[in-house]
């Protein structure tokens, strides 16, 4: 049943085509990296915040992006003209030059972009349904490869210990129970069928659980996650080795986040909140080596829109005792920080793809709250791991 | 004309007894390392802030804080006591248990404190007075090694390119032209003259130039230094590198530095705080690989006695052009920070003169602002130089 | 059955003494106001902090802190010996000196603090009972005048909407009915009926209804309170006016709190929390004449023990619809910001006993965050308010 | 020789124009007020940051929006459209709608600004240029009357001790001695020779001497300054007001500040920076009754652009000696905070004007860092004075 990487195209003259197929594409993160993969085609900006277009990587033969089609679901029905529209007079970010100039590309992707299916009656049905979109808008464009990305807002945390620990027994026990499983789960599940390598930008449950490793495992499929860390949990993950390898005892670690995003709304609801503390806090003990006391919350602040604000307090212990602090004041565009890392994923899922990279790719570390197949929190250690894998050559 | 590491002790089963010789004994630095290595020899307290007490090292044989006498030369005639009293009522640092429970081992080693010799007419007899006390130090504990570690008051910034590059014309130069160098490196030529292991914990000249590595070559002597990372500095070499693995564009980086003590004193005279500014700001284009605009200063704020505070506002692009910031606030307690790195600086150039290491040690680079010997900066490259260095077998 | 402010001594050269009757007086805010009582009585510390003490009301007869015994209510058994040494280990404040010196004046007054009574059956009895406690310390120490402060811990919110408005027959539904009312409410009930002044420096309810301003004018008896203004708020009732007289638009305005004292412990409990929380929002519209979106929060994080660390973020618009930034960190420890003001309002309640006022005292509103008898806020208002009360001459 | 405020309309239906002379019109603060009066006047925006549009001042007859004309003098050659494209580039301030909107009256205005005269030979000739200037300006539209407003970049400080304290006679040593004055110093002599009210909005000399108050007494004008109090200043006037209401006893306060604006490549001018250090840091003994000890620093951060940013930390003592923390950062956009005081002051100018005012305004002192006429800085009271001033009728 595995799907072959991709058919390699004829010539060497004719650069292959790729797909960006985003959950979510119209939301905030989907959006700006629309507009920021059409102004990098167009040669407009920088690709400044791409972790692949470090000098390191020079060499490495990533997709361009100018080889990028945009797709994807979307619940809400607007445009990607209207979400950018709204994050410039509402955030106060993108240029005009920027937006006029990519207006028609942003607008021609704009009609790749599927009504959401996850509530479509039964949830084999609902998954065939998305496969089926992705594979229409791999045949229109005739792509060598797509990769699937979770872009959309966080969902409830999900109970996933009572699945089935194997991909053929999860789709009947989905059949027969009639259970519900999460929206980010069935579109990680259909990725795979339609042979796309998936990737979890998000808290949400999406692909993180045994059977869909499976999943992945029978069709030949790459995969990542999950939660990017992109603000915050970026600077723990930092700043807590630095305290270890001073040997200086982080007493208490509080984190409070204020933003006004989409996000932010959906993280008002406790339900939703929830999944994402639960990411944003369990990486501490792990770099640390014991289990300081830690405190994080987010709040919903309507008029900081996208821009996220976080405080935190360190309270730490140094040598006779002495209890000293640290505080920072992280003041981050979300959308700005998250759609580089996006096009950064899309570009090495499908390299991976492109390698026969098979399950969960641990090398993706850097990118997340919660890096599946691995349990390396530190920041440089995990870059190491994704020099080490990017840069290899016994290919 | 090398001196050999030490000479074994014949029976293993008594310990050996080991010096730390410090330059400015009485100081803040010096004081806390007199209390806190007499504390940790009666297991009072915890050896929180060593970094050789991390678990990676606990198989290393390190010298014991019980092996430790120490001794040293000062400028001003005070007493351990008395500068340990003035910390704790002008810092509110040390608990009294700790102070009565060590009272009588400082004034013990308060015998042991020379007056320091820099000023005794010619250079080279001021380094004969200081090497034979040392050599007298040595001789009257019956020491197996000494280790001369530097941790007076930032001396101005000193021009050395004019210095001949070997040892021995260095020495005729010096006698000529009566010129007249820093306290700090007659200091150190002194400590090599004695056969000890020296560092130096400041921005002070010290040893920093290639006549002292000559001279530390024709004796055999390991030396490191030079100015400790202990607070803000220490925070750049994690979050430069953060940066840098996001492709995230420093736009300034701004950092403003108080502090009450007597180093803060002291750097209110311009040409001292020039020296000490050099060193803080020079790394962050070597981290970045550009030079963003930055901006450092420090200035003496009475009131704060030893609690040095830092305020880092580092101004940075994303993607799309947006830009963004992240402030920090550092209230760090110098003395109890820099101490434990003096007792593990101490223990590891002794580790460096047992195995016969010569000249530089670039391994020591996590300790320092301007580590002598490498330009790596980062401190979770060099925490891996530091662990190979010591862990590795093949001695 | 108005009860006369007191009989005034025959001879003038004798100086009256007066009770200060604390409602958890061994909590590290009535500990801390002992040990600040017998300090400044002895001559060892400045009033710092001491609102009383400013230049201002140098003319101002109040009663010397000499002049004041301690006597009190307390649920635990513990000592202000116990009190305040687990204060100075844990939150590293006070000097030994002081703390010898008035060891055995806090001894003698731990005789005067007798076990809470408020569950000793019904209401009026332990209200009878509270009573007579504090009868029985006035004629010990022939004191001509007594203040009841409370400084427990805060209490539950609690709904006092449904209590009669009239003392008798408030006393009659509390008898009749069995209802329970906050222990708060029966030590103020207590004060007024033994004759005493009473301030409420808590969130808890206290005095704060209808029918205890008509007990209070029954007995002739002036009362202060709600909930001390010692940090952030005491920055709002300034920062927000400020916003206000520049025409500015405060967008939102987010604190979040910190602390790990025994009130942080029992904030921790939501429906404490809920109480506190209250009573430091409200304030902003007042102030600014809108309503901007506001959140506060408070966490319990055990390693800050007394340090009340809060974050305050605050967004506003300027001209031309720019949106600006001002964010604080206030570290203040709370019962040092507190006593003093205890001190504060025992004097100003005796004074307006003296002064024969009776029912609540809105001149004492800049000390509470919900000042009984006023809607002031701003602080340089409610100041003023202060100073035309205590200077006037018209008595 | 005094020129009567104004002759009154004849008709009550045709409403009075009215001139805003901007000296240094097309900086940033020039061509943000000179974009918010035709934005204003067009009822594109609404008057946030302006205090003469707060409710309590809604029966005062304010020439409104509409009825001013700009004119000036600028020593650059550029026009309003460019200075605030650069702005709008730079620091990302602005809407496209407003700035279309109003671009055709920006235009209109360039026309009305003349090269400066500072330079022109002798310094009587240049003031009596710059006079024909602005009497030109008013024949041309037929003004009621005209303020001159300084918003010209901060000159050097200047040593104005040795002026002669009578008008008549620092005019004859201006002529005979050949000394150079500030050029703001000639452009306010100039001002009030062409009979119009004068502010100083900057730190520079302008007519803070006892000469320059004869001068406008002879000629029965108002004139008010100096150095616009818009950010770190205007927080210490409601702070240490507060420290000193609580008797809480400030240590130390420092105030860094960085910005990227013209006025701060003026600020990297040593000479300049000591005349704006000198307002910012004399107002604390002031508020205070003593002098703690203060710092305050301006570096000129170019990516910062026209946002500035202010770090103060405060260090303060409360009772029994415990040392607390307040720390601020301001970040807060120089010309949106500045411009809508300059059309206040504008108003208020005029109103002074019509009213017959003559000499220095003391009730313009919630403006300034350094008020003339009155040595009040606490912010509460400086507004006070203010709204004494405006709302009283007994004119």
């Amino acid at each position: 049943m595995a799907i072959p990487p991709e058919s390699e195209s004829l010539s060497m003259n004719v650069p292959r085509r790729v797909g960006l197929w985003l959950i979510g594409a119209h939301g905030g993160v989907g959006s700006t990296t629309a507009l920021g993969l059409a102004a990098l085609a167009r040669g407009q900006i920088l690709p400044t915040g791409m972790v692949t277009a470090l000098p390191e990587f020079a060499h490495v033969i990533f997709d361009e992006p100018a080889a990028f089609v945009i797709g994807g679901h979307e619940l809400r029905p607007t445009t990607f003209a209207e979400s950018i529209a709204e994050l410039k007079s509402r955030s106060n970010i993108f240029s005009e030059a920027v937006i006029a100039a990519t207006a028609e590309q942003l607008s021609e992707w704009d009609a790749n972009i599927c009504p959401a299916r996850t509530n479509d009656g039964p949830a084999l049905a609902a998954v065939d349904a998305m496969a089926a979109d992705i594979r229409a808008f791999q045949r229109q464009y005739d792509l060598a490869a797509i990769v699937v990305i979770n872009v959309a807002s966080t969902e409830p945390v999900c109970d996933s210990t009572a699945y089935p620990t194997e991909a053929l027994a999860f789709e009947s026990w989905l059949e027969r129970s009639g259970t519900t499983v999460p929206a980010s789960t069935l579109a990680a599940w259909a990725a795979v069928r339609a042979g796309c390598a998936y990737v979890n930008l998000t808290p949400s449950l999406g692909g993180r659980f045994a059977a869909f490793e499976d999943h992945c495992r029978r069709y030949g499929i790459p995969h990542g996650g999950q939660d990017a860390k992109t603000g915050e949990t970026l600077l723990k993950s930092v700043l807590a080795p630095m305290f270890r390898m001073r040997n200086l005892r982080v007493l208490s670690w509080v984190g409070h986040n204020i933003l006004g995003n989409r996000d932010g709304q959906v993280l008002s609801d406790p339900a939703n909140k929830a999944s994402k503390l639960r990411t944003k806090d369990a990486l501490l003990a792990e770099m640390l080596g014991y289990r300081p006391q830690s405190h994080v919350s987010i709040e919903y602040i309507e008029s900081l829109d996208d821009w996220k604000t976080a405080w935190d307090h360190i309270h730490f212990e140094g040598f006779l005792g002495v209890k000293m602090t640290l505080q920072l004041t992280w003041q981050g565009c979300d959308s700005a920080l998250a759609a580089p890392l996006v096009i950064d994923l899309a570009r090495l899922a499908l390299l991976a793809r492109q390698r026969g990279h098979i399950g969960a790719i641990p090398a993706l570390a850097c990118f997340f709250k919660s890096p599946i197949g691995t349990t390396v929190h530190e920041l440089s250690q995990q870059y190491e791991m994704l020099c080490e894998y990017v840069l290899r050559v016994d290919l």
